[in-house]
């Protein structure tokens, strides 16, 4: 049973002063005690980077003239690390990451800070959701904190098993045309990306990567199709990498 | 079948001057074309990191005044990247990362820049493998390199399905002391870390991540197991992080 006042800890990838974070926490605080610990500027694709050569630092933050949450000078794996081992009294309840700007579906989760800031929160053993607006343009966030909310009270009620975290999509449509919610799998699109090759001012090359998803994965169980037909997409995912299949067959290869 | 004289290009998170890559890239040299593209300096823990925002460079890098490769002022995942789709002519027949100085058992896959950089190299759709040599102490490469080409000769034999990945960990002890090699599962074991608030000489506080690997998980048939009774680990591993089991049971959620 969860408690009347539950504690979460929010953070993200898109820095502490996004308005992403912003817009959830805020919402957050509807439903329990919230905390902001978050990067302290924009660590989009960082991946699971953590930091070890370099000391971190825990800067208060304030928004509108009022605290808002501790600014980590690392990425979105350290901030959570730092918010449970050391800011936080006791571990959180719950840990919410996003509001991201911008889809983290098919490929791009594994390049997704905020999704590893959910992930680590996992690793730590505390149940963990990463939300994301898919939009690159100018975003509204509200819907999403919304849907972010309810979907921490049904975790909160219905806990997840150790090791699996939530990954939400949510389209930027307004609420009216959302068409409902859909527990998905990870699309298997990926990225067909190229680096556009240029010439500085004194002549030398550098490459500029960009390219585009691109889906080969048709079936509508993906977290990718969901979005685009605008379902609000969760999908389970986890941290165990081993592919089980391959696994027995290449036990019987001869080594 | 591979052809006579494959493409190999090798990469890792150590970075493009490390003795791991050096013996590496000699070793596969007696059994195809080798090109090396790595980043330019150290890049462990960075996880699948990459570069969206800064342009990246490729420096030709000399080794006692011989040509070795390409250095790239990105991640691995960027240097894996940019070879495949800039550098080289045609994609490589394999990607070999590594040999990482240090394990990449267990949790440690998702942070790692080794393991990232084959990880890459598999969703471009290049059978990958990622080679690890597991201490921390003053490392000798040479039985990894070897086992790194066993491996490889078995892989440009076989091949690998669509995305899979080989993350190999090697004992640090003797060829006559290894047992074998192992088909492994990833192991559960995570890391107790924690981190040392200190003091900077301004008396403002910071934190340093410190901790250990915390083997939980008992079972004879992991990556941690075998490289601890002296086995070459093979595991292989996958990106698809849905986890179906959950997948499957949440659809019966009420949302």
């Amino acid at each position: 049973m969860p408690r009347n006042n539950p504690k979460i800890l929010v953070s993200n990838d898109d820095g502490i002063d996004a308005p992403g974070i912003y817009a959830l926490a805020n919402e957050i605080k509807k439903m329990g005690d919230v905390i902001v610990v978050a990067p302290d500027e924009q660590q989009s694709a960082v991946g699971h980077a953590i930091t070890m050569n370099y000391p971190l630092r825990a800067t208060k933050f304030y928004k509108n003239g009022k605290f808002f949450g501790y600014a980590i000078d690392g990425t979105p794996t350290d901030a959570v690390k730092l918010a449970v081992n050391s800011l936080l009294k006791e571990p959180p309840d719950l840990i919410i990451s996003g509001i991201n700007h911008g889809a983290n579906t098919a490929i791009s989760i594994i390049y997704s800070g905020t999704v590893s800031a959910a992930t680590e929160g996992t690793i730590l053993g505390i149940p963990s959701i990463a939300v994301s607006l898919t939009t690159y343009g100018k975003p509204d966030f509200r819907y999403a904190a919304k849907v972010a909310r309810k979907i921490a009270n049904i975790v909160l009620k219905k806990g997840l098993p150790k090791g699996v975290l939530l990954n939400v999509n949510v389209p930027a449509v307004s609420e009216k045309e959302i068409k409902g919610i859909k527990v998905t799998r990870q699309s298997k699109a990926t990225w067909d990306d190229w680096f556009e090759a240029r010439r500085d001012p004194n002549n030398k090359e550098y490459f500029w990567l960009t390219g585009r998803l691109v889906t080969k994965d048709k079936s509508d169980d993906t977290d990718q199709a969901a979005v685009e037909n605008n379902f609000v997409s969760i999908t389970p995912i986890q941290y165990d990498l081993t592919d089980y299949e391959m696994f027995e067959k290449m036990k019987k290869w001869k080594w």
